[in-house]
């Protein structure tokens, strides 16, 4: 008899990212990738002794279910598993939280096991100044122990959140194209479980008799995630029925390659929109695609100094309106200080 | 002392649309558009004698705002208006409602003002038939009196809703773009509220003392948008706060702009990526970046016969892999009897 669908759906999920791991070390240590990928890992093939993986676990049922998966698939395919918790200081109780889940992480059989404490600022509003304080001391984890990958809980759930979340925003495809499978420096970060349940995380969990740590927070109305998880999913759900987490997963993927392709645009066409001294011409951008010339706009903007996150889709409609409706406009605030303005024909996008 | 801020904004809204009409008439007729914009409509330019552009009423609320605004507005643009009710025949007395519609747009003075009535098929579920059944009357309508266009009362919270059910079928960005400003053949139909929330178009009735009519079918909770209204929106406001109607909106434009920029590209793409013979060659496709690949997928499939609406992004996922993932699969078998192969490194799909 297998493991229970859960367990298998969990594993199943962790060792095809553990491959495409391997297949890249591989890869990278001059193995032809096609045919590392047929081949059993082996130290011949000019791999370190041993890739280390890491898994990043707040002790909840996820986070759990990954580490349980690695520590089941890791040593099949010849790599070590081992494990970071970060405290992030915010409860009364954290620091025992944490070295409880470095003993459950250990029974797991992962080592190297580490708690790291982390003191959260206040930029961006908790949820971001928890995050960047989070990633920073799981950077600094890899690193200390040479990991080849860190391995991150989120789920199809927390996928469609953050979709519903960047919707909000209203700034266009690539606020929807949510969390990436892959990402950080060298593609440090891996996200495993984009396309498994939060139901059958916590159901591997169970099966697997995996003590879980509900973290108050995410059922906390303060937050909007917690929010968006408890009362307007939910209520998305019973309007437009039970696929909308699917749904919102699947957008994120196509609105991520959308804006990937549109991006790659963007920047061959910038070439071509600038006259000799490299000014933007206005004729130019005018013919563009206004998909197109808006990422120029917004990539010049951001070039000038303004801060990315401080630009919204307001200002670079205003922009391009210098272009699309020139009617002799004054000059136009961006955030950062940086003005925008049209001058003979050329668009200036420059500080002060 | 000027109109009431929501009767203004109403007017506003229309008279821009109006302006855009007359200007598209004048290049249509000869005139350049550039100087055709900066004088007021006259006989001489080799206009209709005076266009007309009906408005498409229910009765309700938005419509019965945007027939005062077309009726306030037109006369001073040199324009025609009049109006058209449709009678679904859904609802026992819905003739005698169509007739006093009639009655409440010919006392805003518009002229010609008619109820047409149509029989709803069962095509696609009750309202995709309702829908299909009043454009084909709307069309009937537009072509009997010769009308230049006809507007539609969608306003930015239909627009809202049209967003959320296209972001629960998961399909891409394009059902993320809502309902267009223009549409239909020769951009025969205008949505002028698109910009215009429920609550100004209710207002601006309100104050010029308007009767309206609450269609029962908008709280029926049989009806998915009905539930999205009064259940989904509101949940999800909650949690993420006021702006979402508005953010929803702004996503549906920059996603239709987004994804015209990449059928563009894919268009300009097909050519390259076929052999003398006009096969899709796999080694170019796979060259391509996926969005733009997937696209010419799409396209091939909906050529071979593949019915659109039945064409999911699981059906294009499963072609591309025969690209990205070829491990010698068989044969795909697609809607409308299409069927997918790799040959010869060749993609071939047809019927059959």
């Amino acid at each position: 008899m297998g493991p229970h669908p859960a367990v298998a759906a969990i594993r199943l999920a962790v060792r095809r990212v553990l491959h495409d791991i391997l297949t890249e070390l591989k890869t990278t240590a001059g193995v032809p990738a096609a045919t590392a990928a047929d081949r059993v890992p082996d130290r011949e093939a000019g791999l370190p002794a041993s890739p280390l993986v890491l898994v990043a676990c707040s002790g909840g049922a996820d986070s759990m279910a990954l580490a349980s998966a690695l520590a089941f698939e890791a040593p099949r395919l010849g790599i070590r598993a081992g494990g970071v918790t970060v405290d992030h200081g915010l409860q009364n109780g954290s620091d025992l939280r944490a070295e409880e889940v470095v003993l459950r992480l250990r029974e797991l059989g992962l080592d190297p096991v580490e708690a790291t404490a982390v003191t959260v600022g206040r930029g961006g509003g908790p949820e971001a100044a928890a995050r960047d304080a989070r990633y920073a001391a799981l950077d600094a984890a890899a690193a200390r122990h040479g990991a080849a990958a860190v391995l991150l809980g989120h789920t199809r759930d927390d996928q469609a959140e953050t979709v519903l979340l960047g919707l909000a925003r209203g700034s266009g495809i690539r606020s929807l194209s949510g969390m990436a499978a892959v990402s950080g420096a060298g593609g440090r970060y891996r996200r495993p479980f984009l396309q498994v349940d939060r139901q059958t995380a916590r159901k591997a969990c169970m099966v697997q008799s995996l003590p879980v740590w509900d973290d108050p927070h995410n059922a906390d109305p303060a937050y909007t995630r917690s929010r968006l998880r408890h009362e307007g999913l939910p209520a998305l759900e019973k309007a437009l029925g039970k696929g909308v987490v699917e749904a919102l997963a699947r957008t994120a993927q196509l609105s991520r390659d959308d804006a990937d392709a549109l991006d790659t645009w963007a920047r061959q066409a910038e070439a071509g929109v600038r006259d000799a001294r490299g000014m933007l011409e206005c004729a130019k951008l005018y013919a563009l695609p206004p998909a197109v010339r808006r990422r120029i706009l917004r990539r010049a903007a951001i070039e000038a100094g303004a801060p990315a996150g401080a630009l919204f889709a307001r200002h670079i409609e205003e922009i391009d309106r210098l272009i699309t409706g020139w009617r002799g406009q004054g000059d136009i605030n961006l955030p950062g200080k940086v003005v925008a303005r049209r001058q003979g024909g050329r668009l200036v996008i420059r500080q002060g």
